[in-house]
């Protein structure tokens, strides 16, 4: 029972977007990656958060998409989850949601531009929507090509996973992540969050700017940088 | 007691629609058709959510309206219920709400269009608004014309009814179906969550298209076709 | 203790304010009238709704505004109910809130159109925005000339206070009413809902038409018409 | 233990914060101020509300900043907190959320019009926004800076802090202030349902006017003025 710590982690996670009010029905999953031992956990699909026990969580080989322990079908959108963690050794956890004010940008294909220190707190810019899939990508491997089109937004924004920690799919909805599935559960919620206030923004100002590079900058580093001072050492 | 079954079936899901919140006062009601026996059974009219026995659910005879069981009034809406089971014999379940966002697009006379993932994973398409009843289809059988205008809206689509669960009526609100009354629930939360996604995604972008053929197919297979993969067998 | 039930009466509506959503920190009040007795019961001011008890509930005598029973001030807008009460031996019940989506209607200066059932329902029509108050009226007497403002828009509508038990105090807020204040309580509920639809409504279509005439009078006479068939016998 | 009290006082705003549905994760903080004794009490940094207890709360010495008890960091708006104290010596309480619809505001850089008298119980008047810090204001003592700007942004009104107790930080949030923790939490709260009211207002009718100088000051004044007559003496 080696992995009995991670299935702990991303049951806990999935259970936590119940919780913070992310979720209707059965329409978000978390998982978990550890990339030493090769092996990710996650939601088996369909499953009501209320029912869920640790030991529903999936357990999949992470190159090769096996399964090792569970007796439930994984989330439909294993394969996405999983071509991100093989991009990203950084990345140790995932949340899918369909939170309706990020869905919303999604549908809109409109890039959420960082209006606050909010949104600056846990995202270093603007949050990436994807390209549309091609008709192929659609008709074959089409939650693995999913996964292909997050990874070719954030290259495309020069920035590290970490540093931003969300892409939108495009007329689907948000995915997250961070080092853990609880870090990528706290951006899911702040993610829904920065993305209900910049739906405001919006409606009261069409115009509105960016917020500058240097508020941008210290806001992101308060929290993430080296030599960050926020919260308890 | 042949129905008591279809009864407990029909209480529980008017239940769910206070417990999801799609209803203020006594707005809504879940029904349930037995097409073999010829049975309907339906929540009385007035009678608060929490209140609601299942023995207070009454049981109509499919053909002629006659009560069966029960000594409460049927929903004033029994009669667009009948039509729609009479007309559909693959409808088991019916469900009408005033959920707040489904109905501000059965106000404002606009169709949803499908914009998303989520929407096409229960819908397979645009959802259809009513055409106005004539000032002769009010005065006279009005719930019952109700549904004559559902059937035709319907079938101006092209769709059967399992594929496209739902229609607004026309300043009034929403009416979803299934295989049986657990699922015309489930539709009407999709439907309400849908429509909330597609008024802030309108508010974001009022040009935008609706999603490409493929991937509505996709999606709404992946959940209901033949090989579909969504969920635990 | 003649007026015992009044008070409990009271007592309720008030709490179910609070229930229902209505109301942020204690911006709400309602009252009941007596009109055979010549009684008011009112809530006191700035008393929050889970300390208050049936015996808090203020008692004061319709045509002179004495205080009968209690030892609390009587909420600053006892005046208004008393003025409204006075006008309309139809009326037993009166409830004020600032609810959010009503209250955006009350602020902007604009009547709240009928377009759905949901409204026809309740009231039969627009529902009316009083006039600014002048300086004079604000100056002297202001809470008594709120309620004469809303004497004048309602006399301005041609109907009769339980045909459109909802005014908007301009700049203010909502007054609604009924036969006791529980049906004031359910009015306040419904106006509240109306109002999101409508918002919501018109930002999907701000060229939407009201609903006609027929549609309107099926609805209100639905529910409470000489021949109203909504609910149980 | 001289300050045992002003600890809970400033615990019990910091939950309540929470309790009133104002923060999203830990995004607020609460702090007091005896300004006689010349100590502040504070909340710890990134500690979950449901979490915190009255001996985490921080006291520091107002004019030094120096901890005098307590083992947790303070939050790391306390810089902002200790400006805006020693600025105003009426002022005993201090509340910073990014309650959304206040956020949405100020990363609009719009002013928040007085638009009825829930606003204008409160505050009096349109409730302003700072201006941008500089780059070299941010690079330097960052939270200190933006005490002063808020500072800046309310001499400018003209208006002493207990008239208005609210400033929107540009690109930032809400700061509100009163006599006490308790009056800065209600404030907060009060501000919320303010600016959600304007919002919906605003869409209803973008040229609207703000309200009167004399239903203004008859609302302020009936609240806050010498012969206040809301609430139980």
């Amino acid at each position: 029972m080696e992995y009995a710590e991670l299935r702990e982690e991303v049951w806990r996670a999935n259970v936590g977007l119940a919780k913070a009010g992310l979720v209707t029905l059965t329409w978000g999953n978390a998982s978990g990656c550890d990339h030493e031992r090769g092996f990710v956990a996650i939601k088996p699909s369909g499953v009501p958060y209320d029912a869920l026990r640790p030991e529903d969580i999936l357990v999949l080989e992470l190159e090769t998409a096996r399964a090792i322990d569970g007796n439930l079908q994984p989330s439909t959108d294993a394969p996405t989850h999983l071509c991100l963690y093989r991009a990203w050794p950084s990345v140790g956890g995932i949340v899918h949601t369909h939170s309706p004010k990020a869905t919303a940008f999604a549908q809109a294909g409109r890039w959420i531009p960082c209006l606050g220190t909010t949104h600056a707190d846990a995202f270093h810019g603007e949050i990436p929507v994807t390209r549309p899939l091609t008709r192929e990508e659609i008709d074959e491997e089409y939650e693995r090509n999913t996964g292909r089109v997050i990874v070719e937004a954030l290259n495309a924004c020069g920035l590290q996973p970490l540093e931003m920690p969300a892409v939108l799919v495009r007329n689907h909805g948000p995915f997250t992540w961070g080092r853990n599935p609880a870090e990528a559960l706290e951006n899911a919620i702040v993610l829904e969050a920065v993305a209900a206030m910049a739906l405001d923004t919006l409606a009261l100002n069409p115009e509105v700017e960016p917020i500058s590079g240097g508020l941008l900058n210290l806001h992101f580093e308060r929290k993430h940088g080296e030599d960050a001072y926020y919260g308890q050492r």
